[in-house]
C-alpha cells in the first residue's frame, strides 16, 4: 500500500501505484457511499482520504475520495483513469451524479493572467518553481509587457496581449487571449490581479475553472478602489477574497478569504502593501484547494473538503 | 516613582500617587508636545506612557499621556484633577484643543443595555466581577425581563423598561430609559445586543460615549439578519464590529472588529453560536480600549492608542 | 431523510429518525469503507457526514460516519444502538477495529472539576445553559468551596472535596472525588483549571476521556507559572492547550491550541487576563470536538475530523 | 508642515523637509519628555509620531519620536543630523541616555545571508524591488552558490563563501564573510535561513543589528529539526520567530512571532511548506519594525513601538 500524503506530491508513490481521486455530487439517497466504495474496493483501490457531506437544505450529497490503486506504470495511468470512468458511468447515471476521476499525480495545467501588479504572480511563480504548489505552467498572459522579464527568468513563456479600451478592440484582444489559452488546453485559469473583466462567453468557457483574487473581503467594498473605500469607512481589518469567476462581477462562489489588521496610521499605500500579502496568501491557498480537487461548487457556494 | 501598568488597576499605586491621563487633540503646529510635557513636568508628573500622532490628511494632532503625580490622598484626586484642568485651560485654548484629564484609578460608570441575548452581557458581567475589566456598574436596563436573575445574581440593579412598537410608546419608553441612565450619571453606555435603535436626541446626549456591538463585519451585511446574509453569500468568515453610536445606523466610528472562520457545514444556527463568541470578545476589547481612554474619535473614524 | 447539521442539536430531527455515529480505527487494508458503508446502507442508514483518513506512517485507518436511521421512537434509540453493535461486531473483529457507535442526539454526561479560577467554568456553564454546547452536567466538583454559588445559580449540584497536601490525605480526597464521579457515570471529565495532578490509577480509569486545559502553548513552558516563564523569555504570543490527560504530566494527546498576541507593556497580570480568554475558548472548542466524537486518539496524537 | 506617514517612504516629503527620528532610553525621572520635546520644538521640529513607555520593573524610560524639520536640501540632511546630535549630546548625558538620531528617509544598508532555502530571500528581494520594504541591498552572501541566479536577476551582487566543516576552515570562512560585510558597511544583517552559527566575536560586532529567523515558535523546539519535533509532539500550530542574534543560540531578544494551524494529515514536508510562509512573513515584519527604528532592546527583551 502506498503512503497517502494530503498534498499532491508531498510524498513519493511507487510507480506501481497510482493515486487517483473521485469527486462526485448528486441528489442524496441511501447507499451512495456503499456503492461507490464497493466499486473502488472491487478494483483493489485503497482509500487514503475520503470526505462525504450531506447538505440538509438542498438534500444534495457531496463526496471526495482519494485512493491508491495498482497500475502497470506511470504511462498507463491515463488508460486506468479512462477504464475506471467507463466502468463507473452506469453507477453515476443511476445516482444522477456530477462526477469526475482525477489523477492526483498529474499536475494541472494552469494559465496565469496578470496585468501590472506582480505580487500574486511572483508568489505563485516562486511556489511553482519550488514545487510547494504543484502545477504545470504552460504560459503567462498579460495585457501589459511589464512582467515579461520576471516570467521569463522562470523559463515560462510570456504573451503580451494589449487590451484596448474600445469595445471592439477589447473583444478582439480577449478572443486572442482565449485562443492563446486554448492552445495550451489549461485545466485552470488564474486571474492574478488581471484588471480586465471577462465577458460572459469567456466565463462560460471555463465553468468553475477560472479563479480570481479580489482585493477586499467580499461582499465589502465590491468593485474598484476597495482600499479607498476601507480608508473612508475606517475599518480595522482589510481582506482578500479568492473566488470562481462567473458572469456576475465579484459575485462568484467564494473559495477562500482572509483579513489583516490595519491601524489608524496606515495610509492607503500601507493598506495596498498589507493587502498584497493577504491577496497573495489567499490566492495561493484557494488555488491549492482547487488543484487538490477539494472545492465542490454548489450553486453560488462552495463545499471545501480540506480534511 | 510609581509602577506604570498599561491596564487600569493592573498594579497597585501608592496612595501618595495618583495616576492620571491627559487626552487631547488639536490642529497641528510646532511645540505642542513640548508645551504639554513641560506643563506636566513642572508639576512633578512622571509620564508612564504617552502616544502622539499627527494625521497627515487633516493636519490634526492627537495625544494621550498617562502620568503619575503626587497627591495627598485618594480623596484628593478629584481636587488635583480640577486644579490641573484650571491651570491647563489657557494652554489648551492657545492650541484650540479638545482635551480632558481623566483619573486612571477611578473606574468609569457604565450602564449596560440589553434585550434577550445574554452572551455579551454575561461576558461583561463576568469580567466586571473578576475585576479583569475594571468599571462600575450602577445598573443594567433591558426592554425584556428575561435576564433579571442573571444580573441580580451579580448584585447589580436591573431595570425592566418594555419598549412598545408604536412610535409614541417607544418614545416614552426610551425617555424613561434615558431618565434611568441619568439617575446614575453614566460615563459610558454599552448596547450589549440591545435591539432598539436610539433616536437622534438620545445619541446626541452621549456623544462618543455610547458603544454598540454589531453582529457583522461592517460594512458587510448592514442591518438585520447578517448571518442569513452571510449564509446566502457563502462567505468563509463572519465577524463582529464594536462602534460608537451615531444618528446613522451602523455607521458610527469603528473601535474594534474581528472575524471567525466558518465552514460549508455551518448552519445559520452555528454561525449565531460562533458569532456570539466573536461579538463578546470584540465588545469587551472595544470597551477596554474606551475605558482606558485609548480611543480618540476623529470625524467618523477612530485613533487607537493601544500601544 | 433527515437534515444533517454538523453540530449536535443544531437542527431538529424527526422523532422517527435517529442520528447516530460510528467511530472506528484499525490496521488499513482494502475494502474497509465498502464493508462499513454497505453495512449501514443495508439498514437504511443515510450518511450525513463521513470522514476517512489513512495514516501513512503507521498504516492505520480512521473513520467517522454520522448517519440518520429510522427508529420507532426516541426511547428506542438505545435498543437500536445495541442492535447495531451486535450486528457490527463480527465485521469489526474481522478488521481488528477499535470502534463504537454513539448517539448524536444523546448529550454526553460531563463532570467538571475546578479549583479557584472561575473563567473556564463560567464559560462552560454559560454555553451549557444556552445549549450552544450541548451536554449534561450532573455535577461540578471542586477542591475549594469558592465557586459553589456560581454553580448552584445554574441549578447544578456542587461538591466540595478539599485536597490536603499530605500524600495520604490527597489520595483519600481523590478517591472520594472518583467516587463522586462514579455515582454519575460520566462520559467525559473536564479539568477546567483543576489544580491537582491526577494519579495514574485515576488517569487509567477514563482513558481519552479526561480533558485538561493547560495555560500555555505546549510544549512551551511546561509545568507551573507559564506566564512568568513567558514574561521572562519575552515572547510575543502566549497560548493555551487543550489535551487528554495521561500519566505523563502535560504530555497527553493535544486536541486544540491557540495563541494571543501580547505587548511589551503587558504585565504578568495582563497575560493572566488575556490567557483566561484564550484558555476558555480553547477548552470549549476542544470539548466540542470531543463531544461530537471528532477526536480520534492515535498513540500520543489526535486525528481531528472537524470537516 | 509635512505629511507623516507611519511607514518610511509611504508618502512624499518636500525636499525642504527632512523626516528624522530620535530613539532614546534611560533611567526614568521627571522631565525627560519635556526636555526632549522642547529641544525639538526650539529647532522647529514638528513631531509626526511619538511613543513613550516607562518600564515599571526596571524603572527605565523608552522613547521614539519621528519629526519633520526644515533643511536646505536632501544633501544637507547628514549635516543636519550631525548638528542635532552635537547639540543634543549634553542633554543625553544629563539623563544617562542611550540615544541616536536616524534619517527616516535614508534607507538602511542591509546585507542578507542565506544558505540554500530561498523562500525568505525571495520574499525580501521582491519587497525590496517593489519598494514595499525600503532598504538598500549592497549584496547577498551565501555559503552555497545555488541562489546566485535569483539574486543576480535582481541586479544585486552575490558572494559565494563556502563554509567548511572543520573549525579552522569555518573560522576563516566567517572572517571572509565578515570582511565582505565590512566592505559595504551594513546597518543591519539579516540571516534569512543562513545555516551557520555566528561565533561570539561576530555577534559582538553588530549588537542588536543581526536579525535571524528561526523556524519554530521559540522557546518551543529550540535547535534543529523543529518540524520533526512538532510532528513528534502532535502540536496543532507551528510557528516562526524573528529575533536578534546574541551569543546564546536561539535565545536573543524576540522581535516578532507568529503561528499557523496544521492538521493531523500534514506531513513534515507539509509543515515545512506552511512554515516557509510564516517564516517569510515573520521575518519581513520583524525587519520592517527594525528598519523603522521601532524595536528598542532592553536586556533580553524588546520594546516595540508599533503605534
Amino acid at each position: 500500500m502506498t503512503s497517502a500524503p494530503i498534498s499532491a506530491g508531498s510524498s513519493p508513490v511507487p510507480a506501481s501505484q497510482a493515486r487517483l481521486r473521485l469527486i462526485a455530487s448528486c441528489p442524496d439517497r441511501v447507499g451512495i457511499v456503499a456503492r461507490v466504495a464497493t466499486f473502488l474496493a472491487e478494483r483493489g483501490a485503497s482509500i487514503t482520504e475520503a470526505n462525504h457531506y450531506h447538505d440538509a437544505s438542498s438534500q444534495w450529497f457531496f463526496m471526495r475520495s482519494e485512493f491508491a490503486i495498482s497500475v502497470g506504470g506511470a504511462e498507463q495511468r491515463q488508460a486506468l483513469l479512462a477504464g475506471l470512468a467507463d466502468e463507473f458511468r452506469p453507477i453515476a447515471e443511476g445516482f444522477d451524479m456530477e462526477w469526475r476521476f482525477t489523477d492526483a499525480q498529474r499536475p494541472q495545467r494552469v494559465v496565469i493572467l496578470v496585468s501590472r501588479f506582480d505580487h500574486c504572480l511572483a508568489h505563485l511563480l516562486h511556489r511553482w518553481k519550488s514545487g510547494d504548489l504543484p502545477y504545470d505552467l504552460p504560459c503567462v498572459i498579460s495585457n501589459h509587457d511589464d512582467l515579461r522579464s520576471l516570467v521569463e527568468w522562470y523559463g515560462v513563456p510570456f504573451h503580451h496581449v494589449p487590451v484596448p479600451r474600445d469595445a471592439a478592440g477589447k473583444e478582439a484582444a480577449l478572443k486572442r487571449t482565449a485562443a492563446l489559452m486554448d492552445e495550451v488546453a489549461p485545466d485552470t485559469i488564474v486571474l492574478a490581479r488581471y484588471m480586465q473583466v471577462f465577458p460572459p462567453w469567456l466565463c462560460a468557457r471555463y465553468p468553475s475553472r477560472i479563479i480570481n483574487i479580489h482585493h477586499s473581503f467580499l461582499p465589502s467594498f465590491v468593485g474598484g478602489r476597495p482600499y479607498h473605500q476601507a480608508e473612508e469607512r475606517g475599518v480595522k481589518l482589510i481582506g482578500a477574497t479568492c473566488h470562481y469567476v462567473t458572469e456576475q462581477l465579484d459575485a462568484g462562489p467564494i473559495i477562500e478569504q482572509d483579513v489583516v489588521r490595519i491601524r489608524h496610521s496606515d495610509t492607503i499605500k500601507d493598506m495596498m502593501r498589507l493587502g498584497k500579502d493577504v491577496e497573495s496568501a489567499v490566492l495561493a491557498r484557494g488555488l491549492r484547494l482547487h488543484l487538490e480537487d477539494r472545492v465542490l461548487v454548489h450553486g453560488h457556494k462552495t463545499i471545501l473538503f480540506s480534511e
